[in-house]
């Protein structure tokens, strides 16, 4: 069956389910967003590229953002980081601060909260204007300069950040955090606040089926074995303590954010981006998953 | 690069290499082993097969078995398994009983101890003659009958499992085993001291890498979602608290066994299996996984 | 006020107070006491002694025990159990494993279950005829012959005790026990299976409250800084997760146990026993600890 | 023998002790304390007072202020602050996050330094002018107006204190914190910069040991009932995770600070001060905990 077909009976069957997810509420912006919102975006290494529904609608990326986060870190300062930060599923919640006392402030991998921010800080240590380098890189992988921050977002983000306050002032006891706290938990919020399409999102993550070269213009931003290992991360960790889940049902590296959007990558072929607000206990969207799910079963493609 | 090729290289570099694993000592009959053991061997659904050194040689599967056992289990009962048993990363150490406090006696997957005995547990409530007809289901696998139960390592075993029969107490004291304590102990062990040789190994786990049907006589054991399921539990769980490492370096799916052994699949194309008896901090073979990481990187083929 | 005034006023205030607490149901044989039960028992150096309610009829001791079995351990033994068990609360429920893993097998304290089995452990070790040489300490003790075991009570025990059975081999597994698990549960269960009267518990528990000599006898049992430190651990730890709560609402150290009873002593002055099988959420008599708190409330004593 | 001579005996055998313990480092401006200052300092209902050696020397209170602390929270509010903090002994290091996280951010005791925070924050919302209203409190208690804050001391704790921060953050994201962040932890760092002496600090809790009642003034400043829930507080919570070998081996109601400092009660009878900078492992002045331990055994009184 085509993907163009595939991707048409899912939307059909999910669009008008109803699902009892529930809109990220912790964060009153992300709360205002309408929760049935949802899009469908597939784009291939071939050229082929369609999406349907809110598939050209921004929302906010949030922790999506942390695997091109993660990416600038890697190119920039390469096995380094890896002293900072862990490689290993956390089994536990996205904001746990449980594992951090007892393995001494190092995360166990750079998309929970506190391995996110430990990058952020990294960043902030090698980027000269890392709030304008940042969106830059980002602009440049997807291609596209019409890619911002939303300052709404961050800003009331922050005014609720004591968990990640929390984090951080953990992390600093233990001496992983070099920059000044207010800055980084800035710059973790400001980068969490990008906004981007279905389809910018799944043109951006093309990058990572394509061994780290940007398909359009070919340019090499990571190595192959770089790349290889940032989809190894998401297979692991890419959906908080829900990894071992998405890795059995769905069979693709991903990431997920609260804002209610997943990207999924099949190396050498395709990445897709999902966006429905509703969220399940997990914090990843209820639909989105299901719609991935349903794209590797019918396809009876997926990398295992 | 041709693997024959690769394979060859691999051997050279490791073969004299000295390392400080530590064979495991746990079990005293496992410790009689010679520690400078080291063999690989390779299997293409191609139908190639090549191997070096001690690939010919029977040592202990451990818990390398634990992926027929769910087979077996998957092909029996379906999804009903999945009550039982999740199949999350347990971010702690095999034999952890923190977890299954905290989560009411279902273990996290089923390649922790925990996990492994509720397995066996389902099994000896599906089969007639559970001891015979697991031998016989992994002998047609491997498509020969020169596979045996160890009865000195699972008597070796048995003697010092106080932690596995702590396990499957606070398992029971949550109703989460049916049969009686001792026949279920007596039954993981018998699976776990199954003898294998690396040759035997590569070959069995082609099962994996062609979408659940033997290739020889290409009869259907699972489906291909099953299949695929089992390869996504592997990624993430194959490894105990190395899986996310594992992944990382060497980006297949896997299962490491106390003995010495792993095995690893390339999904629609090979499967591979080394052994080296020396162990690393977290249980795994640690030449093994050097070997496994050399392969990924000088092929530069991983499912990432 | 007179104490015997007091016991009559709290007796009057609580006979008919209904309360929500529920009888101990995970052991069979004790869900089928008479829930209403009620008795409160009075016993001072002084040689006073007086009881209301059900202060006449034999009840399961169950943990309230383990104050005697420690008692005969440290006079066997002295300070040398101080290498196999800890002084400390344990801040968790009376049955967890996690602190014991976290902490190698050795137990937090002597009355949480895993400190009580060391106890036993320890016990076997050193009486010839472990059941007969218990029951004859604690008959001396008593100063009562018509002190007995019920062996049904201890069948129903041993039939349901998977978590006891997960706690013993986890710290065989850590070598903190030196005699077969079978016959340290069975002992275990025993000891818990002693029944007496409010009367009774009163009457033995003098013994801590007269610096370790019974008083009818002035036999010393054990050193005046033993009992001491024997009143500590109560105080710390003689309530599970309670500990704090019943030293800060009653004052004084106590011991409970799922039968629905609770001693506590004032040492120097008196000791008072209490039955009602009701428990709260955290394992104690839910009236027993609100008669306490009215006597100390009343009595304008504690040790504080 | 009298009390006198008693302490005169102590303090001969540990004056010229050498002991392993560690002045606390965390602290830059605690680390310039001399590491061998002693002093002792007994205080009796009866009006006896006598010391020795440094014990008229000002040193830093830290944690013992806490008593102080939740005595005019108390005073002021009554039971209402339990439900923000509870009684029951923590299990853990002072300054652990994961029962925070465990239990919603109700930290187990008002002497963790979780629970002195809420303690804190309570009483900003209580105090017109907190930190000049605090001081006047604790001269009242002390019968002496030379007793004050040390800027330094606070401003070098404030500058280390990742800890405390992540700490009230955490309990700030579960709503259990009422003021700024930023506010609350000044007060805190304030308050445990207190300096006093031995002969002061004994002289202050006399207090407890008066059921409430400054001794010289006979002005009550909280009841009877609270007097004595305080010290069981201390009983079982003020020495961190050694409250239970503190309870053995003394056997009095006390606390210590990091500062060296150990205040113990014996109700209805003295208070006595310790001060030795090194502590042990745990936290505690290990020569302090010597000391009490003597002066318990060779008077053989314990509230036991």
């Amino acid at each position: 069956m085509e993907f163009k077909q595939i991707l048409h009976d899912i939307y059909s069957e999910l669009a008008e389910k109803n699902d009892n997810g529930q809109v990220a509420s912790y964060i009153p912006e992300l709360a205002n967003v309408d929760p049935n919102k949802f899009g469908i975006h597939y784009s291939s290494l071939e050229g082929n590229s369609y999406g349907l529904g809110d598939h050209q609608e921004k929302f906010s990326c949030q922790s999506i953002i942390k695997v091109l986060s993660l990416c600038l870190a890697i190119k920039n300062e390469g096995v380094g980081i890896w002293k900072r930060v862990g490689v290993e599923p956390s089994g536990t919640p996205f904001n746990s601060l449980v594992q951090l006392e007892y393995e001494h402030g190092i995360p166990r991998n750079p998309f929970i909260n506190a391995g996110a921010i430990v990058i952020c800080d990294i960043l902030m240590s090698q980027l000269e204007n890392p709030k304008a380098d940042f969106l830059a890189f980002v602009q440049k992988l997807a291609f596209n300069s019409n890619i911002n921050y939303n300052p709404k977002i961050s800003a009331s983000e922050k005014a609720h950040g004591y968990r990640n306050a929390a984090l951080i002032n953990m992390m600093k006891s233990f001496d992983n955090i070099e920059n000044s706290i207010e800055d980084v938990l800035d710059f973790y919020y400001d980068i969490c606040s990008i906004e981007m399409t279905c389809e910018e999102l799944a043109q951006t993550f093309l990058l990572f089926a394509n061994n780290g070269c940007i398909p359009n213009s070919n340019e090499r931003i990571i190595t192959t074995s770089q790349s290889k290992r940032i989809n190894a991360i998401m297979q692991c960790c890419g959906f908080y303590d829900e990894a071992g889940e998405f890795s059995f049902k769905v069979g693709l590296p991903g990431k997920s954010g609260v804002g209610g959007g997943i990207v999924a990558i099949h190396p050498g072929k395709y990445s897709v981006a999902v966006w429905s607000p509703r969220l399940n206990k997990k914090g990843n969207s209820y639909k989105g998953i299901l719609a991935l799910e349903m794209l590797t079963t019918k396809s009876e493609l997926s990398i295992f």
